[in-house]
């Protein structure tokens, strides 16, 4: 082993208490960035990272994203007074070497919500060391990893070795929420901060399953809906007006069950327009992935799948566009046997799109498909459909360098070539990174897909979080290697990458 | 004006503001049957109503039900601690002169629960004048019109003039969440305590408008459907997982969807069976009925109706079976936007069922469609399909002497004849007391349409439970005035019923 490398990786061996301990202080601060609650707590996660990176001796600054103004489903609208500032985004830089390679890192700080109806063992924001396992609310998503790349920094500057790139961060704290101005906030850096921008990497994904590593090139957007139907002003006694009204609640749950088949595709005229045809070669790949649908069927605890093909199931995950619904709210679902027909209901779903779909086309042909449905039907109440969380489906080129930087330093810690794979959930933030820095975007995973996040006890291996760093460390070296871009194939790849971004834009 | 009946009226005009405070007393006492913690006021509201009984002089007894057992839509199964003790029935008899004819009397105690989302411009339990109305849960059900039958006795005391009948009372307090354990009880009775009545009275509907009194001859019956469908044991995903799991929420949204066709008409095959064709004399007197399409829909503040046609929209509601979806529990339904996939939800509706239809009957046909339909999708997910609160639906002669007894009176006090009319909601225990005592049940409403009956601001005018009493008083005379039956026509109609009640048995 290179001596460096090797000093790099004891020092990072000694400090696996010390890490832990770093993460559970992190773990601590309950930034869920859903509740408004909660909002000083996701600022102070941002403080608490800022603070990190200044001792590392990173030029930091807090950017300002404004006021909240998006639709947050609240009963009362937002008054002024109901107004919260949006927490600034971090932006710091470690090194200026014009000599080396510049990368960019994104993470963000904000958690998911606890419900009440989650089981945890302990208290999710005590982080507690299970079975060799982290386990506690956003060690996975997206606390380790963030706190990883820090760590890996900070192991560098311990044993004198030279960062081999210099680093940028973008670190934000309302992820979990649709990122709300951040998009215009990376739109003004793409003229200055992200100028020397060489490439860009994103830990905030999972492997395919537990034993294989992954590097990710590809991910789906998701499109949130609310829907609204308001019939009389008044909740009505069912056994008096029952036949003679038309009832919301029926309204609501027959537009939500035309929103699939019955084999959960879905039936959205024009939903299907846009999508990639799944390449020869990618099926090909799909086919070799460490991936059996028994062994996910039996890891979700699901009681069946819509297909228990290998490919089929990868695609529909991956390469399709799927409709959740959520919730229906408003409704009377309190326990009892409430006989009233309700006034006012509310069904919360989400579109997944995939590449080369518009979230924007989408979005309209979604919400035209409900309000067709409902003047088909006749229905006298009011509809509203109202569409927010905008994000952009991902997908990189997994030939380009900055890919096969990740691919070799993957390989070269886990003794494994990594899964090539493709990830059902949104990262808003990769296309959108793709866009403003016009370089490639790298997906490296850290977690585990057993890794429950947004569920009852979110957990990290140990193992994951310590190999996780590992493969950060060599990345840099990974990339500092990469030969000076020029040659005609990558001049060509190059400008049809130029191509899809204009297209997607 | 007979001067009994001068010395009555005047008795009551002066008693007006008495019997509003014991309306107060009596609607002050909690007595929601829906919530086990209210349990102790049923009990005391029972106890108020036997106590002031006993003053009457009446014989009274409190009949035991024994434990509920009925299905309640817990989360937690109920365990023996749980189980609680169901109200006693309060069975009281006043007279026993063989010469009279004996009134049995129904009524209930108890009332709906009081929601968050109800606007009560007042505490509900704390009763208020309100421009000529009574305003507070229970005061039009039942607790109005029940104070009304003791307070017309009092009334005939208090002026020396002989109650013309005898009169029975069964009083329960368990009818808003199904009475459970009174048919057992009915059954226990028609052996001995209702071996002499001759006619029964129910007070507990309403008219069809607000200028109109009525004489109410039907009802529809009522079933209780809790459908469960349960998926992953995990909450999971929807970016990860959407589109390869059958999600939960999709599949009761198909059920939901499925139940009724577009124009609010129920899909159940089979449903339809054995609903009585509406007979011309009938459509010629709906049409006569005191009823407006557009003054309807005013009244109870619709965007829209499923018919504008007078006779169309009465026999929607009381002659034609009707299906009315609740409420979606363990949904997402809390304000936010969580993007996960729902392990388990249970939707809750209700059947509407008209006579001749069985009760029995109709509950097996929706639980085997259900499951038709789910097994039709090749859904995995467990279905299961929990019926409960059977209640029969009601029809009754009203050429009967009964109904012409209760016609006189309200033509004499309102100088102006009753519309004849059935109703929507369901009061199972008219059948149920038309089975065990084989005799005619009479509906006399006290209350207006617009009474919010479970809803907000539940209101009696002051008029209607003055004149209602003034209804009851004229209707004992009306009954001892009837001739003794033995007609051949009289037998024919008793026969002709006798075969209805075995059929509906």
């Amino acid at each position: 082993m290179d001596p460096k490398i090797f000093s790099l990786f004891s020092f990072m061996d000694q400090m696996e208490g010390k890490y832990i301990h770093r993460l559970k202080e992190f773990v601590a601060i309950k930034s869920i960035s859903e509740s408004k609650a909660h909002r000083v707590d996701v600022v102070k996660a941002l403080r608490w990272i800022a603070f990190r990176l200044k001792r590392l001796g990173a030029n930091v600054s807090m950017r300002r994203l404004g006021k909240e103004s998006i639709y947050t489903g609240d009963l009362i609208p937002l008054t002024k007074t109901d107004e919260l500032e949006l927490p600034d985004v971090v932006v710091a830089s470690i090194g200026s070497d014009v000599t080396k390679r510049t990368l960019l890192i994104y993470g963000h700080v904000d958690v998911k919500q606890v419900y009440e109806s989650e089981q945890w063992l302990h208290d999710p924001f005590d982080m507690q060391v299970r079975d060799g396992y982290l386990c506690g609310r956003g060690v996975t998503d997206d606390k380790g990893p963030l706190l990883g790349w820090l760590n890996v920094i900070e192991a560098f500057q311990k044993t004198n070795i030279f960062l081999p790139v210099n680093i940028k961060f973008v670190i934000e704290g309302m992820e979990e929420v649709g990122s709300e101005g951040l998009h215009e906030l990376l739109n003004e850096l793409s003229m200055s901060f992200f100028k020397n921008v060489d490439y860009v990497a994103i830990s905030d994904n999972y492997w395919l399953g537990q034993n294989t590593p992954c590097l990710t090139y590809g991910l789906r957007g998701v499109i949130y809906f609310y829907v609204t139907v308001e019939g009389a002003e008044r909740v009505l006694h069912s056994g008096c007006h029952g036949g003679a009204v038309v009832e919301p609640l029926t309204d609501l749950v027959k537009l939500l069950s035309a929103l699939t088949d019955n084999q959960g595709r879905p039936l959205v005229p024009g939903i299907y327009d846009d999508v990639q045809e799944l390449d020869p070669e990618e099926i090909k790949r799909f086919n070799t992935l460490d991936f059996l649908p028994p062994v996910y069927q039996n890891d979700i605890r699901a009681q069946g799948l819509h297909s228990n093909d290998k490919v089929e199931l990868l695609r529909r995950r991956w390469c399709l566009p799927s409709i959740s619904v959520h919730g229906v709210e408003h409704s009377f679902d309190q326990p009892g046997a409430p006989t009233l027909i309700c006034k006012k209901v509310m069904g919360k779903f989400s579109v997944r799109i995939v590449p080369d779909q518009s979230s924007k086309k989408i979005a309209q042909k979604v919400t035209d498909y409900l309000e067709m449905l409902h003047q088909t039907r006749g229905s006298p109440n009011k509809l509203e459909v109202k569409v927010f969380r905008d994000g952009r489906p991902f997908l990189a080129d997994h030939t380009c360098s900055n890919y096969k930087a990740a691919y070799t330093a993957i390989t070269k810690v886990w003794h494994k070539e990594p899964d090539l794979t493709r990830d059902g959930a949104a990262i808003p933030i990769a296309s959108a990174l793709e866009q403003s820095t016009r370089k490639d975007v790298v997906l490296i995973p850290m977690g585990q897909s057993l890794d429950y996040q947004h569920e009852s006890n979110e957990r990290l291996a140990i193992r994951n979080f310590m190999n996780g760093m590992r493969v950060f460390a060599l990345y840099f070296f990974q990339l500092a290697a990469i030969e000076i871009e020029g040659s005609e194939e990558e001049e060509r790849r190059q400008m049809g990458r130029e191509k899809w971004r204009l297209k997607m834009a």
